[in-house]
Order: C-alpha cells, then sequence, then structure tokens
C-alpha cells in the first residue's frame, strides 16, 4: 500500500481561522481530513504533519525515507529562505511535491521566487487547498504507473 | 457541455521529436488525443492549438471568450517575455492554467521566472506529459463544483 | 495631402470591450474613426492598422517610407521588449510618436520603461484615447509648419 | 472662465539662451507669451512661475487648490529625484501634466526616468517647446468635455 | 484591563551579558521587571516571552489572538530574513510595535531593512532599552484613547 | 528649561487638509500646539518650525547649537534622499530624533529607506501624529535621566 | 551535395536601403545572391530566407531537420530576446551559426548580449556583410573535413 | 584541560548516509568518535552536538561561555541566512572555526557566501571530513601556544 | 583683470566649527580671505559665495556668465544627487573646477560617485582646505596661459 | 606584402596538453605553424607571440603600429577584466580581430562579456583552432580589398 | 619525495614589515624556512616562490606539472579578479589549496569573494602565517593516505 | 631634500602620441623633463618610472620606503580593477597622490570608478598633463608646511 506523506510549513496551522481571502475558509482539519479520506478510497495510507519549526520540518523529511513513497509539501514563507531544507530534500530520494495555496506570483515579490523548487519533482500552485488534492492524483499517477 | 481550449506555444510542435530527455517521448498529437478523449469521457469537448507566432496564440485568447470555459495554456519560451500574452489573458475573463511540462526551476535561469503567472489562475510544472491532464483535473474540479 | 499612418499594437483590437477602466469605453472602430474624420477636417489622410504579430507592426513600419508623412503607434506591451521594433523605426526616416492610453508609470513595474522611446520623435501618455489626438495635433503643427 | 498654472522648474529660465541644441532657440518669456495669448483665445487664463528652488515650487503646488484647474509642470532635472515634488502633486486634486522640450529617452540615463511621473495624469515628451502647447490642448479638452 | 505581551527574538536572553557597547548594561530580566511593573501601575497585564527558535515565537504570536491587545516585539536577527514571522503578524489581527534596542541603520548594512516592518503598525528604534518603554507608551494611548 | 526644536519638512503645512487617509486629520497647527503645551506641563519649550525648502532645514538646524537640547525631525520626503539634511546632523551635537506619521514601510519602495537614519539618535514611525508625542516622551527620559 | 540554410531575422530585408552606415550599402538580395554563387563554385547549395515575424523563423528552423548540413543565422534584434528561437535551434542537431554584420559590441548597451549564443555552435561579428561569408567557410571546413 | 565544542547544523546528521558524493561516505558518528580520540590524544575533551534547528545551534553557542576554549562549527545551509547565529558568534568571546566539508564555491550560487564567516575566526574549507581535524589543529596551536 | 567665482554648497558655513577631523579647523571665512588674498597678489578678482539652497546656487551658476572666468565649486552633499545643478554647469561656457576638502573615496559609499563630475573641467579631492588653492592655481594656468 | 600578428593571451601556452575537451588537440606550436603556412601560400607574413603577463601583451600591441597591417587576438582570461589592454587596442590604429577557441557563451558566466571587443573591428568565436583561420581569411579579404 | 610548491602572491613579499595588524610580524622568509624545516620533518621537499607580477605566477603553475603534488598558493589581491590565475589553475591536474593569512570576510568587501576558489581543493582563512602550516597538513594527510 | 616618485601606468608611454583628443599632445618625455626641472627650481629630486606590467608599478611602490618622501600616480586603466596595486599602496607609509590627464568622469562608465582612490591622500582629475605638476604643488606644500 503506498505511503504519503503530507507536510505543512509555518502558519499554516492558522489555515481557515485567518486570512480567508488568501487561503480559503476550511481549516487544516478539514483539508488533512479530506486528504486522508480521499487516500483511503485509491487504497493509500496519507499521513500529515504540521510545524512552525524549520528544523522539525526537516527532521520529518528525513525520516521518510523508507516510510513514505511521497512528499506533498507546503513549505510556506519558508519557501523563499530556507536553503536548510532545500538541503534536506537533496539529500533524500522520496519525491516531493511543492504545493501553494494561493497563486505565489499575484502577491508580494519576495512570494515570487522559491529556493526550494529546484530540489522538487514538480509545483502546484493557486487552487486554492485543491493544491493538495490535485499533488496527490499526481502521485497516484505516479504510483499506478509504477 | 463544459468546453477547454489547450494552447501550446512555440517549439511545442517538436515534442516526442526533439529532446525527449526534457520533455518525454510522446508526440503532441499524441498529448493532444489523450485530452481530448479524457474530455470526452467527463462530457466536456477539447479543443487543442499550437503556434509558433507569439500574435496568433494572442488572437487564439482573444477569440475564446464566450467559446470556451477555461484554457490550459503552456506558453512556451513566450513564458519568459511575452508581456503581450500576458495583456491577453489579462483582457479575458476566461480562466488561464499556466502549465509546464518539465520542472523549470532546475534548467537555465532564464527559465525561472514567468512574466505570465501572474495573469493565471495556477500553475502546474514538471509532471511531464501529465501536466496538461492534473490541469484537465482542476477544471473538471472547478466546473463541477460550479 | 498629408498621410498618416496610426499604427496600433497587441490586444488594441479588444479596446472597448476589455478593462474599460484602464482603456476608456470605446472601440477602437470609434477611436480610427474619430481620427480619420479628424483628419478630414484638417485635409489629411489618417490609416489605421492593428495587429497582434510583432513582425506584422515592423512590415507597416517599413513600407510607411514614401507612403506617410507621420506614423502615430501605440506598441502595446511590445513596448516594453520589442527591440526589433525599435529597429525598424530606426530604420526609416519617418518620425514617430509613441502614444499610450493609460499612464504607464502607475502601473506595474514592467510598463514604466520604454524600450522604443529612444526610437520615437516624441511621447503622449495617458490621455485616454485622445492620447491618439493630440498626436495627430502634434504632427498637423509639424507639417503647417514645415 | 478655466484657470491654468504653468509651472516651470530649474534651468527653464535660460532657455533659448544656453544648449539650443537640446531645448530650441525660444526663450522663456516667448514660451510664456504664446500659452497666455493662446489661453485667452480658448478664454483661459494661464499664469506662469519658474523657480530653480524645488520648495519653491512645492509652495505653488500647494496654493494651486482652489485657484487653478490644471497645472503643466516641466519639473526639469528635479523629475529624476525630487520625492518631495511627487508627494506635494500626491497632495493635491489639481491634475497635473509633465512636460518635457527633449525627448528625455535619447539623452542621459538618468533621464531616462521620472520619480514624478506616477503622480501626473500624462506626459508630453519631446515636442520641443510645442509640447506645452499640446498640455493646453489636453486640459481644454478636459475642460470642455466637462 | 488591558494585556500586552512583549515577545523578545534570538539572542536577547543574552542581553546585559554580552556587547553592552550596542545594547545597554541591563539584562532581560531587569527590562521585564521595569515593564511589568510600569504595566501595573497603568493597571495593565504585562507578560514577556525570550526565545531563540522562530517557530516558538511564530507560536506565541499566533496563540496571542484573543489573550492579547497588543504586542511589543524586538525580532532579534530575525527582523532581517524571517519571512515566516512576517506572515504570522499578517495572520492576526492584534496590532504589533516593532522595537529594536540599537539604531539598526547605524550598524551592519544587512540590518538596515526589516521584512518584518511592513506587518507591523510602527517601529521605534535606537532608544537603548527604553525603546520598550515608548513602545507600551504608544499602546497605552491606543487603548486609552479606545 | 529644557528646549526642544520640532522641524517639519516639505508638505506636512498640508497636514490634515490633504490625504486624511495617510496621515490624520489633524492639521500642522494642532499638532504644533499640543506639543507646546505638553511640553509645558512637562517645564520644557518646545518651538515649531516648517518649511519646504531643503536649504531651510539645514539653516535650522545649524543654529540649534546652543539653543536647543534635542530635535524632532520629520524630514517629509527628504528622508530619502538629502544627504545635505544627513550632513547637517552630523555636522552639530544636538541628538535629533526622526519621526514618521505614517508606516513609511508599507507604502512605496522609495519610502522603505532613510538617508537620514544614519545620523539619528532614533526613529519613531507609524503612530500617526503621535509619534511626535512619543518623541518627545523620549527626548523627556534622556533630559530627566541626565 | 551539402546544403545551407541562411535565415535572415527581423529588419534585414531592409539592409542596403537604410542605414548604410551600420550595415554597409549592399541590398539583402546582392548578399544572396554572392552566398548562392560562392556556395555553387563550393559544390553546395545555399537556400536563402527572411522574415520580421519571430514564428515564421522558428518554423523555418524546425524543417531545416534532414533538410540542411548547417544554418546560418543573422537573428537581427530577436538575438537579444528571443528565447523561443534559443529554444528552436535547442531542439535541432543541425548546427547554427550566428552572424552580425555590424560589431554589436560597439553599438547600444542592449545589443551586447545575445540569449541565442548559447544554442549555437560559434558566432561571427562585425565584418560587414563579409561575416555571411566567414560563416559559408567555416561551415566548409566542417563539412569537408567530416 | 582544553574543552572543544563541535557544533554540526541542519542536515549534517544525515552524513554518510545521503549524497556521499558531496560529503563522504563517513557518518557523522564516525567523525565525532574520530575528534574525540583525536582529542584525548592531545589532552582535550572535546564535545559534539547536532541540530537541524536554529535556535537550539544558539542555545549552545550561547551556553558555550565559561564552559568551551574554541567552537568548530558547520553551519550547514544556516551559513547563507541565519544572521541570528551571526549575532549568537559575536555576543561570546570563545572563538569559532567555521569549516565545511565540500568546496563550497564549486558548488550552487547561494552557497559561495557566508553570512557568518565575519563573526568567525577562520574558515576551513573543502577538506572532506578532515577539515574538522584541520580545524582541531588548528585550535590546538593555539591553545598550545598561548 | 581675471575673476573667480568661488562657489560653497551645504554645510560648508560650519566649516571649522563643526566635524574638524574631516575638514580641518579653519573657518569658511578664513579661507575665503586667504584665496581672495592670493588672487590679489596673482591680479585676479576672487568673489566668494555660499549657501544652503541648492536653487540659489544654480541662480549664481546661471549669472556667472560674462561675470566670471572660472568656477571653483565645493558642492557639499549636493555633490550626489543634485541633477538640477549639473544642468546648470552643462547650461553655461564657464568653465567649473570640483573640489572637495576631505577624501571622499575613504568615507561612506554614497559620497563615492559625483553626479555633478562629468560637467566640469576637472576635480581636485582631499587635500583638506588647500584643494581650493590647487583649484586657484589651476585656474591661473589655464587664464595665463590662455 | 601583408604582415600580421597572431597575439596569444595567458594560458594558450598549454593547448594541445591541458583541457584538450575544451581546446582541441593541437599545441600551439602546431596552430602557429599552420598560420604561418597559410600567410605564405597567400603572400603574406605571419608573425607569433605568447605571453601570460599582461604588460608584454601591451607592449606587443603598442609596437605593432608601423610593423603590422593587422593583429589577430586571442586574449585568454584577459579578455574579461583587462581595460589595460581594451586601451592598448584602441591607442593604436592597426585593426585588431578578437578570437576564441571554445564558444564563450556556453561556458561560466563571467566568459560570457569581453572588455575588449568594444575596440575590436570584429569577433570569431567558438572554431575551435580554425577560429585564427576564419581570422586570417578576414583579414586578407581586407587587404585584398583595399 | 613527495614534493610541494608554495607559491606567494602580490605584495606578500612585505610580510613582516607592513601592516603587521593584518599579516603578523613574521617575514616571508620566516615562514618559508618554517614550512622547509617542518616539510623535511615530514620526509617531504618545499618549494617557494613570490612574484607580483601575474603572469609569472601562471608560469609557475604551469611548470608544476610533473615537478609537484600539490600548490599551497596565497593569491594576495589576485584573489578577486584574475581569472587568468583560475584558467591556470583549472589546466593542471596537481591539487592547489588557496590560503589567506587574515580573515577576508571581515576586511573591505571587495575581498569577500574569490575568483579563483572553484578551482582549487580547498581553502584555509584566517589563521596568521599558520593557515600555511594547516594547508601544509592538510597535502601530507592526502599524500600519506594515498 | 625632497624626494618624489612619479609612477605612470600603462599605455601612457603612448602619450602624445596616440589619442591626442584624449591625453593632449605632449610626450610622456616632455611631462617627465617638465616636473624634473620644476623638481629642481624647488629644490627637490623628481624621479620618473613607467610601465604597462602591474607587478612592475607594484615593486617601484614596495621600494619607495625610505627613498621617497611621495609618490605621484597615474594608475592608468588598473585604476579601475588593480586591487594589488590598492594593497601596495596600503603597505605602505609614503603618500600617494592619484593623477588623471583627462576627466574620467565624462568617458566610459567603467572610468567612473576607482579602486586605488581610497588608499590615495587625493586626486587630481583632468587638467591635461597639468594634473602631475598640481600634484607636485600640493607636495611642495605638505613639505614645505612640515
Amino acid at each position: 500500500m503506498a505511503r504519503i506523506l503530507v507536510l505543512h510549513g509555518p502558519n499554516l496551522n492558522t489555515l481557515g481561522i485567518r486570512e480567508p481571502d488568501h487561503y480559503g475558509s476550511e481549516t487544516l482539519a478539514d483539508v488533512n481530513q479530506r486528504l486522508v479520506e480521499k487516500g483511503q478510497k485509491w487504497g493509500c495510507q496519507v499521513d500529515t504533519f504540521q510545524s512552525n519549526i524549520e528544523g522539525e520540518l526537516i527532521n520529518q523529511i528525513h525520516s521518510s525515507m523508507d516510510k513514505y513513497d511521497a512528499i506533498i509539501m507546503n513549505p510556506g514563507a519558508y519557501t523563499h529562505y530556507s536553503y536548510a531544507i532545500f538541503d534536506a530534500i537533496q539529500a533524500i530520494t522520496v519525491p516531493v511535491i511543492e504545493v501553494h495555496i494561493s497563486n505565489i506570483h499575484t502577491r508580494e515579490t519576495f512570494r515570487h521566487s522559491s529556493v526550494i523548487a529546484p530540489a522538487c519533482k514538480g509545483q502546484i500552485v493557486g487552487f486554492g487547498t485543491k493544491s493538495y488534492d490535485l499533488a496527490l492524483m499526481a502521485v497516484r499517477e505516479w504510483i499506478e504507473g509504477a
């Protein structure tokens, strides 16, 4: 059975509570539950984890080896300066998909570039919380195609 | 019935013929056929168009009003400098999804930024020709959710 | 009798139809008709041409030699990157006036600079579609003063 | 009766006396007289003012409220660094047209950008001293159209 | 009764112990005690928190909702690169005042800009540890004025 | 008795009259009167001065030696380019506090940096016209502590 | 028999007619005829093509596969921004030599860099229309050496 | 007896496990053991610590005062953006040697500069895990020379 | 008899009074007197003028035509941003020598470049107040050589 | 009889010995001999000179006046920073052709620009050691055409 | 027996004579003698060479092939701009260690980057003249490990 | 008796022979002779030296210690990139005056900045070959004042 880790970076614990204009009104718990359920339908295990602490996200990435087939990660603001997360993703062979809820290219300039993108397999940006679902579909495609 | 326009920019006519390392071995005809068939299964009409001429792509974008519910566009190298395509997308209300076959962030520096992205609803990058399929799923989600 | 060519660049065919906040509600046909009529009153022939294709605009600029006394051009988004249009204007002796409908200096950063301006005689920016009329007056002044 | 203030910035008092290659051979008095007379023909009052002192130009801009319907301003070299003049224009509701005698885009690099332009309604650049006349026509159009 | 959270970022635990030339000789405990006492005199509760870990500061910012009326924050070196703290402040409605003990504009270049400032209500910089006291007065003014 | 000079730079004479969204609705006379009265309560003399002319502000700074114990200065737009004011402040031993009414970090990019800040003792930014009051408190603290 | 395609980009149709100071007085027809004749002497077929339209040049590059042994291309102003032409050259295995008539390094700054050069085998710059002849000699050397 | 703290930053826990091409095949435990043993031979105590969390590394740096004579630190990716670690090193008097296993100057551009280097006594870069040993020798030289 | 104008820009009225480390202990009156006396010995009239107001310096430059044979100018901080003074010097035929008392290249970065230098005949930098004397010698050489 | 000087800059003495991937396997002696022989066939004298010392190359350039009709120069790495060689070429009237063996535009970024190119008549880049031969043909064309 | 070449670049002949604050008080002769003696103890031959002339250093690097097992080089100020030395090191297979006596990261900005570092095996920076000794140890480790 | 060394950098040996528009028509020998004679009149010994080789100029600077009281140096194009000459000047206590014959600020951009200026006592720029004479006067003033 396929196993997928969904990683949420800093401030995503406030999803659905703060700034619904940018991120939609679902809570992170809602999103996680939907992803887990979709995973079950397709016969795959979806685990989720959120932290505001850069190093804890790195720890999760390290420990994914031999435990997960893919990571879906929304790195939040760490997207724009965390070379440490970039290094962590480089150091593993588990494929990582970078997702963003809003279209980062229509917001502040500092959000237009991602230091993490070159270490990822792909990016899905701007589809609201459905960005996670599309990433799940992309993983499924890989796994079923394999 | 939903109608979707798939726009392919410059050099995509060589898909599957040139540089298969970056873009996979399917031809553009293969991709188009698969998208049309997937569209039919979901009850939606998928039309496709390719041109190497910037202005012809702009013409297609203009004429999409009242004819299509969404555009899925791979702007090719125009991604990086065609403010004219940006303006064309800004001028219509049909939502546009930007797709790229390869992960543009791991290639030459000039491919890392998109002048078109701020006018699009979302980006899907790096999943091979399946980037188009994921965009089709994203459109379906919108339309069925509407 | 003086002859003037009015050139409209990419996306201007959508004038009055799309984004009236930036560009006013007249259509391009309305503007062209007004300019032609004003020309007639002043005893000068005004021809108009619009294209979304960069090279077709260049063709028009080339063929203006011996046919026109002045060009009034709104290069649209090509303003910001078309060194080919800059070269075309450099290559002719017909004077060119660059016009913009909106104040390009209050919009996105990429619109603040014009690569075409150094090849033109003057710029008229920000007076709505009346920017064209002011350019017509400027040309009249030249011709009647000559 | 419409009232228009024509503001001339630093070094314009030397017009027609120094560097006629760039600015033409008319003196500032000649230009002012022509603008006043054109104003009279159209039934509008044109006042003129020149200063080399940044703060005195700002004072004139402030005191234009309730006294003028429009300002035509050639900010001279202050165009390129006076954020204080930018602020003054922002602080009033009287519309300002920025004019330049020569085509600033064909001269030194520092003249290519204007910090004042984003606060103005429009720019007229490169028509010799006739740039002022075209600005007057633009104002007339506004006022008569209003 | 008004409640205020004082947040101290990385390295501020060494205050009064290290580099007294830049930061004065009081310890962080001294500063905290003075702020708490001043708060008591004005009838407001002042809580304090220090951490060297970026994510723990973010956690405190999140949990301030419904618990505090204002935050006074010295982000230390995170001032210059933590877009994650910027996002956290953006995500709450509690007003935040950014304070710095030394004049950051007279030190190394990297300290001259703050990525956090655009999310804050105001900045108080350069008054030694009294910068905190001035921020407390500013908050009092708000609350008493409300 | 302590003596304090409050210097207002360009365009601050329009305070309360223009752009109340950014600067609040009090006039400069209101602010000055409040500061003078607060000074009287604390037993200190507060003098005020406003000019749109850079050199007159410099003259005031020079003549403050032996006449004032501190200067509170809002340099307006000169904040961003007047190295001459920077030099004037450097040349005196009277301490200067830079104040801004609005949060300059949330406005146009050119307002994000201050060329004057390195010559000042501290900055207070973003508390409306109360920024001046906080500066007055900071000065009082210095003088009473001395 | 070797086959060579000579591609001329935008504005080269005006060669010998416009701006002879930069480009010499021969017409493009003269140059083409000379190249064809030189080709005939060396027993190779030389075909020529000119267009002002970026996409038509791309079409020619694509269709060169299996038809030509080498391309000699003067991309005109597209040299400086057409990543689409860069991509087209990357996508074929036919070797391309970039030529320029004038020394682009002594003209405007924007002409100093070529986005196309990294996809080409070599560049020949600054020998007037003889740059094409030298390119023809270089191709001959390859083919005869092969 | 001299005491030395060896600090390993983010991702170094994967040493010898991931990306052996860049970092060699020894594990971090191997390196630590060798350094401890070398320390024992020279009569000095070597302690080691690794964390992926920026703030925990700062905590270790703070607590080194009075406990260690020198720190040998590989800051990993924090090298390139952690001004907070820079500040922590500035705040102590214990000398710090920055080490890197690979030659950071031959890898990605972002690795070419170190924001931490100005706070360190020296750097040793590019000798594989022997970089740590060379740093140990440098410390020994200091201590025995003292 | 030769006539020379010595212009002193902003803050030079504080010479010898403020910051003697950078500028020496002579007052501006001392320097002016010495220059006038040296002028008298050489049979030339030396006039001096100081202002903190940019526009007044421009007025002096304008009025120098037909009155002076050369200008020796220390533009103070206006050196670094006053394009208006640059324009004023450009507009006259009287030669101008730019002088600086201290070596501007060893001070803050903003002092390393002069926007005025391209309009001047020469610069003399770093010889204390003797920079003015050397400029006087240079002028004498010109006049006597003429 | 025409005389041509071939100048080889730093490291070209290692040609054919080091890094044959970039520069081909011929030695510099081989190349020189071939150029001399080709020169003889065409009735022209070819002299060659190599030095790793910048000033010795400048000396050769200076002494070429009245001795040579053209210089063919491969400036090696001095291409990218030797303004002194640029000045030397500017100071003579002998035409200089800049050649490079490899395509410098496909190598490290620092090799993409040439500070020497603006002083040269033309550049030939990327044809292996045949770049020298093409330059010889270009010179012959000039001389025979003269 | 191992053979090592120690290369000293420009100005190192003044070591111990000039600026002892940055470089220590030993002369270059002292350092060379110590390195030779240390080499003898370890059974290896150490040769030394100093020159202020860039090209002579390049000559030494070239001639090291087949004569030396390693080079220890302090390139002095050439570190920051000599792409010619970079090329020389690239062209040989002898490993080079770059050393600096002072911590170049705490000095002027231009010293923070090395154009030579990417061609070297490692860097040792900031340990006074002991930087050379540590480099010698690193070489010994390589050779004894081989 | 005072002793002064006049150093001429690269290409100055062509003075009076090449490009008289920029540098005047005197030869270097003429200038040297005049300086020696002026020195004799004032009772000081003037020695002169020219080289195109950077390292030979450095050698002269080093050997000036104990032999000269001042150096007058025209570094030619090395002005703009030779950090090695900067270091050499830093390393001695003999004061150095930088001179330039032409106004470097009115020529190419690369000539506007000097990497050597921060190590010099002063600069004299733009007075033709009389720049050397003015420097001699400046030295005389120092020595006679001492």
